[in-house]
């Protein structure tokens, strides 16, 4: 590993991926490419967050589904969502009998899973995992925020969480696109405390990567036909670029984008600065970018999953909020 | 992987462990065996949580302290708690730049941290790798069940939290205790609702990882010098021995010990069954077991670390408590 920065050995491809979007997010700009498209965010279930695990548990069976495979194919799942102690995740993967590894690195937990998932493989212990991740608007807001009864205003800094729920196999035998290499983040804490501002928090982690693994592999930004931040949000994103450009870094509107904004149409105004949640990298990377990495229009994509950690503990007890962001270079070969 | 199970090829060491002990753990019959105890469990901090992150923290750079190392020198650290979005690990890292993968597995997060890390070295990727844990009895008892102003009477089927951190140096080249293999847990959920009972809850996912882990290298109980699961405590322990007696598995008082018992002295009625708490087997393990690795008196021994997948909004939402458990298996060299 140098700088924090792993390049595989082996070629660990993506079978395949599944994306099972909430009612805002089919309805967004990408709403055609998920798999499935919900038009209610309760579905009958007693709590947000009952649904939200079983929405988690979906997403797997429907990537089972597609692969034609059975749970005891697969070695090993891993993966998080934004509810304290994994409420989502722990509770889907009882219904699927498979050895589990759970993460939690808030809405970076993807990027987590999968940097995980590709070690085992590389390993050459695993020979398929499943990397999963869900989140959604209303167990999220209430746990960081306000109770959505409260009908608290929201603030024009503020992202939308997204509602949804994602999976992805990794393996040796089948597929078109590898990870070809993964940077680890350190945790970085440059004093934000506003709760709606998560953008302003993670830049400086989705910096601090981003700029560790192009000087870890000597390759400039243009490296790459995408570089993709997880949920920056527009604001989020604006202050990436300023952090690239003082350091010299060009990320112009040409290659790179970000999650969120590309999730909701962010002219609107009711969405803030656009989609956050773990499911939003998911989403967007499963249903939208693995077609286009599919198709040949891009060849070469980073993304950079982004995280916010605080907790509703931390921020009350007045904390600012550290954030962290782990990042994946996925190839079409 | 083998029935959920990974012999490592490599040969993974435990360079040092770092143990710092609460003024319970530091009174109970363990409590010479750590690095460091504390006669308070605020030490002046503004709230426990704070507190706990320092001590996380701290145990960290004891470990750099006792190994003299920098952390330019350590290529990555894994760990969680048991707080709410890994409260206390995650704003420790903020001191350590070190990059960091963040997990969780309530009590099992250290079984979990140590089968990541060792993975990653099998992986030739990385050399050196921290995993570390930490608990406090006055973070968790308010966040999993009640507030402590209110006074609420302790159930006598309750555990006591664990107050402490501790951490592991991983590596290649330097130590007499390897890690010969680990076994993945999978989610099990018996039905247990009582949110004082974990031991209850966690005793299916112990004997479920157990039995995996003896079919997949063949061996018999008494292969061990010593089977330690994590924080089962009294109860607990003793639902694990008859779930093992009715599968036909010996595991008597010989050869089997669980750290919530071990911690603490439980004929104190106040202690409930035992301790608990990600902590108590990292505490056990680093303070206690490893130095009777280090001295011969154990030569094998089966680490099983055990969680209880709850939150305060899945026991409020009365569902059921889903359990994992993440086993590995050390070695005197």
């Amino acid at each position: 590993m140098i700088n924090h920065t792993i390049t595989y050995k082996k070629k660990i491809m993506i079978d395949a991926t599944t994306s099972i979007a909430g009612p805002k997010e089919s309805t967004g700009p990408l709403g055609h490419y998920f798999d499935k498209n919900l038009n209610d965010d309760l579905l009958g279930q007693k709590s947000y967050e009952i649904l939200e695990s079983k929405l988690h548990a979906s997403a797997v069976l429907l990537l089972l589904n597609k692969t034609n495979l059975k749970p005891s194919e697969i070695d090993l799942c891993i993966g998080g969502d934004l509810n304290n102690e994994l409420y989502a995740t722990n509770f889907a993967m009882r219904e699927l009998n498979i050895p589990f590894l759970g993460v939690y690195a808030a809405c970076a937990s993807y990027g987590l899973s999968i940097i995980i998932g590709a070690n085992f493989i590389e390993s050459n212990h695993v020979q398929r995992v499943i990397c999963s991740t869900s989140s959604h608007f209303s167990t999220a807001e209430r746990q960081f925020r306000f109770p959505l009864e409260l009908g608290t205003p929201r603030a024009p800094q503020s992202q939308w969480t997204t509602t949804g729920a994602g999976a992805m196999l990794l393996n040796t035998l089948k597929g078109n696109i590898r990870i070809e290499s993964a940077t680890i983040g350190k945790v970085v804490d440059f004093g934000v405390k506003d709760v709606n501002d998560m953008g302003a928090a993670m830049a400086p982690a989705a910096f601090s990567t981003l700029s560790a693994h192009l000087s870890a592999l000597n390759r400039n930004p243009s490296y790459y036909d995408l570089i993709l931040t997880g949920d920056l949000g527009k604001r989020g994103a604006d202050l990436l670029k300023l952090l690239a450009k003082k350091n010299n870094l060009k990320i112009d509107g040409k290659i790179y984008s970000d999650c969120g904004v590309l999730i909701f149409n962010t002219t609107n105004d009711s969405m803030g600065q656009g989609g956050s949640g773990t499911a939003c990298a998911t989403l967007v990377f499963n249903g939208y970018i693995y077609k286009k990495l599919l198709d040949k229009s891009y060849r070469r994509v980073l993304l950079i999953t982004t995280g916010a950690l605080l907790s509703k503990t931390s921020s009350l007890q007045n904390q600012t909020i550290p954030a962290i962001s782990h990042a994946i270079a996925f190839e079409r070969i």
